[in-house]
């Protein structure tokens, strides 16, 4: 995208919105009435899967789009104009991954942003209609950032969920110096994929002890000097992806078949063929908007002296 | 402890038991039974409070100690022995900091992630005896580390709740070179206390958006920089602290009265004397067992000249 087209006010369908969250709007239902006017945007989406432009941005709609019945969550503010997505009443679970997916990639950092939040929100809310700790009715609160029990004597409230999941190279150097990294596939990957593993954070957890944790139940390695990357958001339905680097001295494997599929080491030769898509390569590597593709590529352009 | 303490055998009920989740173990229901035999050993608790020896170890029980209608869970295998705590049918909510925390900080590191695993399961299963997708009740599987829908439409599964949480410095530089933190106060902070802000991670956030949000929610500040140091399970009720340092060009404060009661900048000379306890100390840092006292220990301890 041009810069210009960013920048331009006149191209405002095609541009992708930048918005802000306004917290202490949400706790205002007079503001977010307000903001349900004329001037509001409703992202366009199909149950939670996204409905894409030919060139890769969200589309945006009006509150008159909205089917009856459906609740609206309150997204945030581009400028003043007052930005919405609809939960619908229900949805298919069996869309989780899929066409969702595939969609994410062909977005930009902002609009998958956008994207994530409102997937996230819109399946929070669909399995949140009653209260766990009671059972009665929950109702919508905070534009659509809380839900509250209906039940007097309970009046629970509870939050939209985010569920972090740690995922790792893991790094092992040959006697003769060779930097190999374990990929592995999991169940039900397509056919040829192989990623970094990757795994639920425990209650009780931190990130380097889930990271030893999970390469040790899946891969059978004990692995040391974890080092934590970079976060993404991955709305399927709501997880927050913590990608780190680790290593192992032993690298002998015990796969565990019951998570994994298969697990093998892979040269940067081999991974960079991959990643290149180039003739003769030997496995397809994880899509360029998972962030195990940025984790594989920045191991694969770590020199091999360097330490970490 | 002396090292030759946590080797000795004989010493079984005085050492910290270092328990292995053993995640293959909890999908097998018959193992779990086997486990539960004369050797099993229960963590005493004080419905979701830890109970701690003077010299700051959990106490253990055996299964005999259960109150009749507890849930039990299934924390791990030490050595060969399984390892569980019991989840009372009610307990206080409004117990949750309090005893537990000053307790939290008696507590050594392999304890305190047994006690957080506890605590954090206890209050999840307290608080999801009902679906949220039907409202149905649900029933524990998989040795406590999921719950399952008992309609037989719905049958959803839900797994225990960790919910991510950015916790940071904010640096800034003077003029005339002289590094300061930001610290702020929360509206129930003790008398005198102040620390690092922090804040939910939202659906659809990294934690390095998580927090420029934060801060620029909380004290008007635009933030960059942002570089992860270290996490920590904190389980009031089942957090996962993300620590992060960030800096800022901007020190102007616009603070957030609805979040914080006070915030202010701190010259590294006035945080040593917090930290540090010296007379004419101006304010209370957080308690060493917090990621936020680690936090701004690394800020302190760092070279002013060194770039990060």
């Amino acid at each position: 995208m041009a810069t210009s087209e960013l920048n331009s006010e006149t191209t405002d369908k095609r541009r992708s919105r930048r918005i802000d969250r306004a917290d202490h709007v949400r706790a205002d239902p007079d503001a977010i009435a307000a903001l349900m006017g004329d001037r509001a945007v409703l992202l366009r989406m199909d149950g939670i899967d996204p409905v894409i432009t030919d060139d890769g941005r969200l589309v945006w709609g009006t509150l008159g789009d909205v089917d009856s019945g459906s609740e609206l969550v309150f997204l945030g503010l581009d400028g003043d104009r007052g930005c919405f997505a609809a939960v619908p009443r229900a949805h298919e679970p069996g869309d989780a991954r899929g066409k969702a997916w595939l969609a994410a990639g062909q977005l930009g950092r902002e609009d998958f942003a956008t994207f994530a939040t409102a997937r996230s929100l819109a399946h929070w809310h669909a399995n949140h209609r009653y209260c766990a700790r009671c059972g009665a009715m929950t109702v919508q609160g905070k534009g659509g950032w809380q839900r509250d029990c209906t039940d007097m004597q309970c009046r629970t409230p509870v939050f939209p969920r985010t569920d972090p999941v740690v995922i790792m190279t893991v790094e092992h150097v040959t006697d003769d110096g060779e930097r190999r990294v374990l990929l592995g596939r999991g169940l039900n990957f397509p056919e040829g994929r192989y990623s970094a593993l990757a795994g639920f954070i425990e209650p009780g957890e931190t990130i380097e002890q889930a990271v030893a944790r999970e390469v040790l139940e899946e891969a059978g390695l004990k692995v040391h000097s974890v080092r934590y990357s970079s976060s993404q958001a991955w709305p399927f339905p709501s997880q927050l992806m913590l990608a780190c680097h680790a290593k192992t001295d032993h690298p002998s494997l015990a796969i565990d078949r019951t998570e994994l599929a298969d697990a093998f080491w892979v040269s940067r030769g081999d991974l960079f063929a991959a990643m290149e898509n180039l003739p003769g390569k030997s496995f397809d590597p994880p899509p360029p908007h998972a962030i195990a593709h940025r984790l594989l590529r920045e191991w694969l352009d770590r020199p091999t002296e360097e330490k970490f």
